[in-house]
């Protein structure tokens, strides 16, 4: 029976990893979408959320029938009810990804990325693919070093994020209202989808050291 | 035993209507700090918020502990799952206010509010108030009827939300830059707040009805 449980435990690990995985590539389609002014990638990208969310609710269901069936204990408890917490941040971050194609979307036949912002658009989409890359190897291989790694990208994430807002509130910029608020938006996305993974990377960080971590502010 | 931890169980309960008190009165604080750009009443909101977190903390080890000792099946276990997510909405709710409280230190001594726009951010302030009154009252009473009325006001809430972005993005608009982007980011947390509201109310309502309601986007 404990055999059959501890199976259960690592699907639902292969699950989290499988929703980094999914929307790692939903925000770089996100990003491509939003420098191409790709609507058909947009689109995509805001219809298979709807994967993610049944995965999220896979993940929930798992997880509560493990809780009320098994009644664990100590560690593997903290590791169920740490699951629940880190399907969730993955689920926003998802949405973090929806949310951008669809500022694409809405922008369409114009991108909403003047051409002088391409470069840190960019550089805030790889931030994001590789930060979320990292979670689900933290979550894997319970990498604590790696997790470490991963608070130091997102410092690169919170500099991009400044220099976007600077860029927009700069004296020269000429490119208008509504493309600021576009902007504006999706960096506060980029961010999030960011802070998001921080969250999940230090929720395994709380399972393997017992040590807790503060919430993202 | 089983009494102590019911006990427990309505403690838990009492704190998270508690938190709906703190983050319902910090969200009217920030937006008179925004509207009169009050400093003093700024930094009180972004300083208060610890006391938010540390009940968030509270809640998070008392849920937890109840789960280790007590093993709880069925109806109590989904209580003390369904409160370790609504006191995640709650903690964000907090962070939602305090970040309108910093928009409103950022532009101190100007408001961030151009004189044509104060009636839709007062009244965003005010539907956000009511929406987590309501919230609390749903838990306190497990009130479904009160929770379907709550759905109401976030349609009205998304309404004031659209207004906002049409009065930004018309072609009058004459405040520059920096508070149109100021109020984008503003209208996103009021919106944000309520919709952590609506997810609050709906697992109390999954709680009575069994019924699962959908994740908000």
């Amino acid at each position: 029976m404990r055999d059959t449980y501890h199976d259960e435990l690592d699907a639902i690990s292969s699950n989290l990893v499988e929703m980094t995985n999914q929307v790692g590539s939903a925000m770089s389609r996100a990003t491509t979408a939003l420098l191409d002014a790709d609507l058909a990638l947009a689109e995509k990208v805001i219809a298979d959320d709807e994967s993610v969310d049944a995965r999220y609710r896979d993940v929930e269901a798992r997880a509560f029938d493990l809780l009320a069936r098994q009644q664990p204990v100590a560690s593997d408890l903290r590791v169920l009810v740490t699951s629940l917490r880190m399907v969730a941040d993955l689920e926003r971050m998802g949405d973090n990804a929806v949310h951008i194609a669809k500022i694409a979307r809405r922008r369409y036949p114009a991108s909403a990325v003047p051409p002088k912002l391409r470069s840190t658009i960019l550089e805030m989409g790889h931030a994001a693919e590789e930060i979320v890359a990292k979670a689900g190897s933290v979550i894997a291989g319970r990498d604590v070093v790696m997790a470490a790694e991963l608070e130091k990208d997102d410092d690169v994430m919170d500099e991009l994020h400044r220099q976007l807002f600077r860029s927009i509130l700069d004296d020269t910029w000429s490119d208008g209202l509504e493309p600021a608020i576009d902007l504006t938006l999706a960096g506060r996305h980029y961010e999030r989808f960011a802070d998001h993974a921080v969250s999940v990377a230090r929720r395994v960080v709380y399972l393997v050291t017992g040590e807790r971590v503060p919430a993202i502010p």
